[in-house]
């Protein structure tokens, strides 16, 4: 495609396959970071969040489908920066009580990721006129900004468990 | 270090090297922004903020002069990936109206990625009792929230530009 054919709706479809590659990812992290969890309670909320995962790359799919697409992903450099972070947390901090706090930092990292890009594509999806994929869209985000609340809250569990330099019983 | 040893001040001084080499990347990118971007408004807000990161890494100086560290990036493999894509965009979207809409998208994936790491860092901070961290975290916090509003705001102008398929003149 010529440079100068690129519109808005290619930058919308563009972004859809870049957020669509991040949700994959997540889905794949998320059981890692369960295990990893010291707290009962971050390993539900890690869980948890898996699930809701899976709803929100189906609905991606819909929003591909309201566009004619077929459901792709493009290599997205940020989440796999982000989650490479995380990763190398569980790694250095396994066995410490910072565990929880540093795997809880990485998570809201990866929210806020996609709350940023959602936002982004409510905005295009409105614009172009794409009222179902707003619908979808926003659906998400929804979830995306409770999910990080929740972890807020637990991040301020964590960071006094890590304070005290106990590990919490699994 | 023995991996036992690694306590919240382990992780704060971690993520604090984390978001000092992001902050040096972040500086280095946004004039290459503010050189491909279209409008004159978006220009000018990616200038400001290119300021501000210079007084946002100063204050991040003085935060590792407060915990007696000498200050010290430590790769930041998610504002890589982050910045990274904004590259794509600008190489992608070159002489297309929809350039400022995918830059902006991509500077406000860079100000969340920041705001995740500046509330985390002052979570632990106050934990930590780093009365004078968590004060010059904050300012650089609130800094952030008041950029990424700011393009919010520039982001409504830049869709309506794309949608119109006509590039704004410089």
């Amino acid at each position: 495609m010529a440079k100068a054919t690129k519109t808005l709706e290619t930058l919308f479809h563009d972004t859809l396959k870049d957020i669509y590659f991040a949700e994959k990812k997540i889905l794949t992290t998320l059981p890692k970071m369960a295990k990893a969890a010291q707290s009962k309670d971050l390993k539900a909320a890690f869980e948890k969040h898996r699930t809701e995962t899976e709803g929100q790359i189906e609905r991606l799919e819909q929003v591909f489908a309201a566009i004619d697409k077929k459901p792709q992903g493009k290599t997205c450099a940020a989440i796999v920066g982000i989650t490479e972070e995380g990763a190398e947390i569980m790694e250095e901090y396994k066995g410490s009580p910072a565990l929880d706090a540093g795997l809880l930092a990485g998570a809201q990292a990866v929210e806020h990721y996609e709350i940023s890009r959602y936002g982004t594509l409510i905005a295009w999806a409105e614009q172009l006129g794409l009222d179902e994929a707003v619908g979808l869209l926003q659906e998400t985000l929804d979830e995306e900004k409770a999910t990080d609340e929740a972890l807020t809250e637990l991040a301020e569990e964590a960071v006094n468990t890590a304070a005290d330099g106990a590990a919490e019983e699994v």
